[in-house]
């Protein structure tokens, strides 16, 4: 990879296309709204972005977004590339989000603009140290050598009391769950404090290891302020826990890149706030192009929400961004990120997943696909490693399910 | 106030209007999708978030964004007030991101979803130190007694050495300038390291302190990794700089409350990025509620961007967010940050600045204003000084101007 950094953006305006890449390109590098007297041909030259490429995708109907300066004329959507000198700002995740994801959202120019994908130099992975564990990992922590863990969240999101929590662990540990999150609302309040949570819920899975020789991976939700982390991190790893969890957004990229570099435990990270970065197509920030900055930083759990989820994002959305992290950054650093699929996930869902993803090096959860199985949990829990086990040999679920009960329960076909 | 957790939203939606804010407390609380077992009456009465206002702002013609689960029946706009118990989290500015500002803006049940306000408990006054300079700290150390501070920006954004910094900043010492900030895109780039620059700059801001008597507030981008920030932070403190400058949404929530309490120089924030939270009128975060958490973490001056500015921004949105910055948020702590006014700011703006804001607590910084300005950059300074004289004291610019003949110049009229 040659030593600029590349960004590709989906852009919409009613200025020529050209003058359009060329202010964004101006305003995020050596340029401003006006000429000034030390942006000489050298300093250009050393310095400016470059618009690469341009790809004119036609007109729209009306603006996406309102503040576009000029009304005059059809706005255009096009797809642009741009590059920048690495040396404008060194390998730094917090610098790169300021070069490729600052001020040139709300440019006058532009009726929409939304950065699609990032190519960065090696330089960034000789400076970041991507996860830990992975998948490899993931799999060596939790014991399943194949296929997707099968996981879920503790619900209610918030409310239980750490006992009331362990109590639904120890449910779930004998159902044969693989893995348990908290939900992102349950981190550290006096109702549910999080060292009350991590003993009560690490004294119910190490019973259960005892005697099943079966230890379950618990994401503890640590997420606050940076020595809270870190304190809480220490207390899992001390008490033999497997897995820390954090909210992406609420943390942010220098306070997940410290609790990386402190952390013993794999991080699963959770995207939270996502549909304000990606919710509308023409404004924000893709999670391709956002995932490249966690894997970097190295989180080893990323979640993708999932096929026919029960939030608004399309099933198509949701593959690029678990193909995404599972693509290889470079060659001799992969930082493989393993998705995680949640929200609205059921026995239903394996095939059509397996179908468009062509792995299950995935964490699998489901609530309700477990929780609410006619038959209970164990049947919940073993309705979905069915499911997976027909997604990756190729049988259809029905054909599965005539001699496995919980499947069929789950997709509600008589044996 | 109330032990309880206030947010307004703005939301859209083609759902019932009670049934919608009723989707929204129930996922950012103790609810889920489907009736779960374990949300007993207690356990809601306990940590269910409650819709304290709901108010029909009437129909929308089309939904704003895609992905909304129902397209029968109209789409209207509603404004929702919302609560939650202070026990569901504690005062942690992380946890209460993910509670009022996470999964939620990705409902199925919403066509648009934005947050518009924050109201906290005084909990969070005790756990956050809030700005540790604000305006008093500012005026004395940059001091500044009354009316704003005038500064700029070093441009060439990105590309000038050390060296050329240096000199850049000499020219605008000698100029009368009272605030200078690197931009945002110059933090650490091998073209300009970091020490490098503060070394250069502030042999000339101390030469000029020397022979004037007046320090002129050097505003240095540290934006970085959390020990590059804090080692920067220490080189500047050295070295008698005043001031460092963090980019917000680079740095993330965690790493900024990080760096205020390492801090013992003022932290200004730079908001690069803000278009992606607030530029869609029906997504994301309003700055008037964005501005509290960065406040209780502790910045000390805060962008709004400006009148008439460059961007596409309106001017009662940049007021509101100042006027924000400028209200207390506790009688007893009222973390008062200072609003910096940038982008596309000259001599013609602060009559209606001042008229809206009511106030000159606030830094101005233009960078054409002064550099453009016909008659040299001590013109430049001046004539901004002079039109906030003017505005301060009532008196139309053109009067003003007339024995004035930097600000005549600036605003193109003849004395």
């Amino acid at each position: 990879m040659s030593e600029r950094i590349e960004a590709d953006y989906l852009i919409e305006t009613a200025y020529p296309l050209a003058e359009a890449a060329a202010a964004m390109a101006g305003e995020q590098s050596s340029g401003t709204f006006v000429p000034v007297p030390g942006e000489t041909p050298e300093l250009k030259a050393r310095s400016a972005a470059q618009v690469v490429a341009l790809e004119d995708l036609g007109p729209v109907d009306a603006p996406s977004l309102p503040g576009g300066g000029r009304s005059d004329g059809p706005h255009r959507r096009a797809r642009v590339t741009l590059s920048w000198p690495l040396a404008n700002l060194g390998p730094s995740l917090p610098n790169l989000l300021a070069t490729v994801a600052g001020n040139l959202f709300e440019l006058k120019q532009f009726s929409g603009l939304k950065l699609l994908a990032l190519r960065l130099p090696h330089a960034f992975a000789d400076a970041y140290p991507g996860p830990a564990f992975g998948i490899e990992g993931t799999r060596r922590l939790s014991g399943v050598a194949q296929g997707p863990l099968i996981g879920t969240i503790i619900k209610p999101s918030v409310g239980f009391t750490a006992e009331e929590t362990a109590d639904l662990t120890r449910t779930l540990c004998e159902g044969g769950i693989d893995f348990i999150k908290d939900d992102e609302l349950q981190s550290d309040g006096p109702t549910c404090p999080f060292d009350e949570r991590v003993r009560a819920v690490m004294a119910v899975i190490d019973r259960h290891a005892d005697k099943t020789g079966k230890k379950v991976m618990y994401a503890f939700n640590l997420t606050g302020e940076l020595d809270e982390m870190r304190r809480r991190h220490d207390l899992v790893a001390e008490l033999g826990g497997t897995c820390v969890m954090a909210s992406l957004h609420s943390v942010g990229l220098v306070g997940m890149a410290a609790l990386r570099r402190h952390a013993a435990l794999p991080i699963h990270a959770h995207r939270n706030g996502w549909g304000i970065y990606d919710r509308h197509p023409m404004l924000g920030v893709s999670y391709v192009a956002w995932q490249v900055l966690w894997r970097l930083i190295g989180c080893d759990h990323l979640h993708v929400n999932g096929i026919a989820n029960k939030f608004c994002e399309a099933d198509d959305s949701v593959i690029a961004s678990a193909r995404a992290c599972l693509t290889p950054l470079y060659a001799d650093k992969p930082y493989i990120a393993m998705p995680v699929f949640s929200s609205g996930q059921t026995a239903a869902q394996p095939p059509a997943t397996y179908a468009a993803l062509g792995s299950a090096d995935l964490i699998y959860a489901a609530g309700g696909g477990i929780v609410a199985h006619p038959h209970g949990v164990a049947a919940g829990v073993a309705s979905l490693r069915e499911a997976w086990e027909a997604a990756m040999s190729g049988t259809p679920l029905e054909e599965y399910a005539r001699t496995r009960p919980a499947l069929a329960a789950a997709i509600g076909v008589s044996r």
